[in-house]
């Protein structure tokens, strides 16, 4: 099996021979899990991330001592479009601030016992303006996918890709329309105000329109509509999966990135748990079109991986229940009845 | 003010004077969330947690470092009525299990670093059959509440009240018919079948049809229908107050132990979050009753504090962020406009 690619053929051909969890290890952590001292389904959500944690580990008793977080930044294009309440300078001056651990992510990281890493992608030269052409040539889309894949360190136990870039709510709702069809995939974002929004509807629509010829291969809606750091999170999600490391999705704009895996490859985000469900107006509808439900729903709404980091402190309890409690059996507990 | 009691005349003294948070705080650690480097609202409920954590910690910048756990165990004479799923000695067996490590909130304090304590209250004498009369003298439910009210360590900066018991759900179900009425409070526990559901119902109707003298007053509620192991969370949580340590509640059994005080003093839970909404039936309707929105619903039904520990990992989140964040002026980041 290639580890890499160098075009997007290359990348089709990972797609279409994605690895698959353990079934051996499912079975065995099923068969420990049945014998916890709980009652059967006590421990409710957290005994199915659990088993799905240890077949994707391949271990019975699966591990969440070594997440990895990976943060990608970009700049975007139609962020001139006046599509965001915040100027396009605060993309690298976030950066800085993640950089010298100023950030939720720094913090959520921290708590957690994760390892942070930056990747701030050619942030001196924005993606195009995808309302004019596509945003990204096939050479700049597989760079971007690639600085992605290659951020996974294959020894860690989870992965959690974030982002930054000014401008893209906007562009993960373009992806999201062009994708799934239908209208009203565009939030607020980071709080742009009404007529803020028309703007990024408009841009939307004009984005689908000018690259129609391209959107009906999802990895070209990525080139067209996308941006680096959507393209890198899509490529980490992928990097992930072939070092069969559990990956906690983050909000809307990692769940555009993931999207395009998924339609281009069904099944392809086996190796994904939502980890929260943002504030983001059409995130919701984005879980359900990826058939995932959300660990935590706490309103958040920043991007930067922080509401799947906040989710990294769920799947640590759930492994640790299942790896670290005694049987019925070690602890001479009497069982139901 | 008086730290303790040894009557419930001297608990009423206590409850009718509880410590608020400290507006001050409150006020500082506001405006400081409005200058960290993020869009207004961005941590969602993450923020409002740090707010609340500041004003009980009575500092702009809470923490939570030294989470404390307290499991409370404790036996019922209303077990011999074949209301569970699981033998009496089962309580025993897992005050064992707690001891030795191996239990679900034995891991969930290690992966959250917290302090676990664990106490048996008078294993050997189950309370009173409360079918047949009071479950508990005044004598009895005075020791049981002290016990939890001096189980808090005033220098934890979180603090969760666990419970083990077998027919505790029954105990709990009946404090929350008698405080609010209506039926439909007894759930499934540890997984009893339709018959011993029905075991469940005929004995809490049987029990507050038996001491329905006593259910005008919250506390002899208490006294009437619960176990020393409730009657110490209800301790627990109103010696975290004094001290003015935050709590996060666990589950059905907890939250009905909150109740009792809640009952007998409106505010007396305000230093209080709902960690977890369980998959005990009628948990839900308990949280609507105490006016509590849970952080998480993961569908849970073990007890031993395990949803509010896991919460623990929730509030660590919120308060490393509001702590630890930079302000848009320490990062040189442009505020939105």
């Amino acid at each position: 099996m290639t580890m890499t690619f160098q075009t997007l053929a290359e990348l089709r051909a990972l797609l279409s021979d994605l690895p698959m969890p353990d079934p051996a290890a499912i079975a065995a952590a099923e068969a420990r899990n049945g014998q916890l001292t709980k009652p059967p389904g006590a421990l409710g959500r957290l005994e199915k991330l659990a088993v799905w944690m240890a077949g994707w580990q391949g271990t019975e008793k699966p591990r969440a001592d070594r997440p990895q977080i990976a943060i990608f930044a970009g700049n975007h294009g139609v962020a001139a479009k006046g599509v965001s309440a915040f100027p396009a300078e605060v993309t690298v001056q976030m950066v800085a601030n993640f950089t010298h651990g100023g950030a939720a992510i720094n913090q959520l990281a921290k708590a957690f016992g994760a390892r942070l890493d930056v990747h701030a992608l050619d942030l001196d030269h924005p993606t195009g303006d995808f309302t004019e052409g596509p945003a990204m040539t096939e050479a700049e889309v597989v760079a971007a996918l690639r600085k992605g894949f290659e951020a996974v360190d294959p020894q860690a136990d989870l992965f959690v890709a974030g982002e930054m870039g000014i401008g893209n709510t906007t562009s993960a709702a373009a992806i999201a329309t062009a994708l799934y069809g239908g209208t009203g995939w565009a939030g607020r974002g980071t709080g742009v105000d009404d007529a803020g929004l028309r703007r990024k509807e408009a841009a939307i629509a004009a984005g689908v329109e000018r690259n129609r010829a391209l959107l009906g291969d999802p990895l070209q809606v990525l080139r067209a509509l996308g941006g680096r750091e959507i393209a890198a999170m899509a490529g980490a999600i992928l990097g992930a999966r072939m070092a069969r490391v559990p990956v906690i999705l983050d909000g809307f704009i990692a769940c555009a990135a993931a999207a395009v895996l998924d339609r281009a490859a069904p099944g392809a985000l086996d190796h994904c748990i939502a980890g929260h469900q943002s504030a983001e107006g059409a995130h919701a509808r984005l879980l359900e079109k990826l058939g995932k439900e959300p660990l935590l729903a706490l309103g958040l709404r920043l991007g930067e991986g922080s509401g799947a980091a906040l989710a990294i402190g769920v799947v640590k309890g759930a492994v640790a229940c299942h790896s670290g409690m005694a049987t019925f059996a070690e602890a001479g507990v009497a069982g139901g009845g």
